[in-house]
């Protein structure tokens, strides 16, 4: 039996072969990825971000063990987009922590960025698709930090959960126009913290000032996930959002859009490599690089060049 | 006359305006860019980077003033590649303050992360070229971080400035990948501090270990730059490492090399627009994208159709 199939009967070693393949490329990767791909699109992702020291962790451990307790299968992708500069490789090559390793309904899996950030989101993807393909009803996407990668790799989650925190103090100025724009659902966390009010009506303000682009009214909830207090009513927002994406017609047209991101950015990919082998056999490149360098002409101008004889009309 | 000379001449608000035009891609900014860039290669770039806290700011002010006092023109680019989400929108577009303001040797730009990382390294590096074709002897790149994207952009310098503090503890084990690989030239800053001694012997050993891969031997500087100590050392330090790279012939390929990979960025990013055009003409994108909804394909089949269809050998 393949690894494909053994995976899906819910042997866990052979699940996490499956995404080593994937993550590292290896040559079956396509194969499997293509074998499983009929059997995805069930579940619902899940993208839990905020800002560093929310307790996006722990809030995420509490929702996954109601959701287990509810009977489902969940699958957490925790992701660290840190560059091995600042040190967070650490953090993303370290197991994440958590007594949901011993829940046979949870599946972890912690991911560092080894490569570019693009390559990251696109590894995220995959590995959604294989727990997907696996019968995961619900996957969860965990951020570290809140930059312009993390954004990038929550993009592929359907329910986008945003946790802040009181005694970010007027800082919640700064950060609301990519926050509103991404949020499906607000969690203010450590809710038993002096100005957890003060936030949530902030929230709700800028909320109504944005006005709903779509006929989901995004709720604000509040929590104490170390007290597990809120959990219920979150994890009923995130399904009820759900129910709302299916109904509505919106899951469709925003997985259709996204597929069609993802694939045009495959197809560029592959494009740009094929085109580096072609531009590196013509000797010609090495003369321009010259003429360059010695300012004879210039990139731009020499960039034109490239372009017809590579793509000629 | 126009923009290109005015700035050539010395007039530091058509500089201003030229930097403008070309962040934002207006039109003529592939034409200022064509005109200038016979003037340009005679710089040195120098990338400043390191740890939050390590002082960059205010080592590169005493690096730049040393270089003024010497006569030398300066310019300055403060790069801030967070996100918005994190707040660091608000540091990017903060006008980078500074007593340098009043210098009239020196130039100050600051820049944030308006669009993609990967459209701020390639803005960062025209930036750096009108700057060079002004006459700017010495153009210091500043980033706030040190993350990815941070990497990318410090990636333009002929020189890179890292910069350590005492007091990361156990950290520098970790960050010593990527760090020994880009920096030219080590300083701990911050020497006053409890633990300095230690940093160097640590980032010694690193580099003995390493090997070195060419004919510069990498220094170690300590500095306390608030005091203005140990600035001196480190401006003959930058500028010996550029007589070496010049008299060993490492800038004409180093330089040559960069160059390559920023043609192929520039042409691989016109020939996916010109290939996105092509695909959205073609009715059968949309036939594909709900063949793979549907489930009757994959998004892998279909992407060795759609390269046959755009690449035909």
């Amino acid at each position: 039996m393949d690894l494909v199939q053994r995976a899906r009967e819910g042997d866990r070693r052979a699940l996490a072969r499956l995404i080593t393949v994937v993550e590292n490329q290896e040559p079956e990767a396509v194969d499997f990825l293509q074998e499983m791909y009929p059997h995805t699109g069930k579940a619902q992702v899940i993208g839990i971000t905020g800002p560093p020291g929310s307790g996006k962790s722990t809030l995420t451990d509490k929702l996954v063990k109601e959701l287990s307790k509810r009977g489902q299968k969940i699958g957490i992708i925790a992701v660290d987009p840190t560059s091995p500069f600042t040190g967070g490789a650490i953090l993303g090559d370290r197991v994440r922590m958590s007594d949901l390793n011993l829940d046979e309904n949870v599946y972890i899996r912690s991911m560092g960025a080894r490569g570019s950030l693009g390559g990251l989101a696109e590894t995220t993807n995959d590995v959604i698709k294989i727990l997907d393909a696996c019968d995961f009803d619900y996957i969860f996407i965990e951020t570290v930090g809140v930059g312009q990668s993390e954004v990038e790799i929550i993009n592929a989650a359907d329910t986008v959960l945003v946790v802040m925190v009181p005694g970010l103090g007027d800082d919640i100025q700064a950060i609301k126009a990519g926050i509103l724009e991404i949020g499906d659902i607000f969690v203010v966390n450590k809710a038993d913290r002096e100005g957890a009010n003060k936030v949530v009506l902030e929230l709700q303000m800028m909320l109504d000032l944005k006005g709903e682009k779509s006929g989901w009214e995004t709720p604000i909830f509040m929590s104490d996930a170390t007290e597990s207090k809120g959990i219920i009513e979150i994890v009923d927002g995130i399904l009820e959002h759900f129910t709302y994406l299916k109904q509505s017609g919106e899951l469709w047209t925003t997985r259709r859009n996204k597929l069609e991101k993802e694939l045009l950015a495959i197809v560029s990919k592959k494009l740009y490599t094929q085109m580096l082998q072609r531009v590196k056999q013509e000797k010609k490149l090495n003369e321009y690089l010259d003429c360059i360098m010695r300012k004879e002409t210039n990139p731009y101008s020499v960039v034109e060049l490239l372009i017809k004889d590579l793509m000629p009309r």
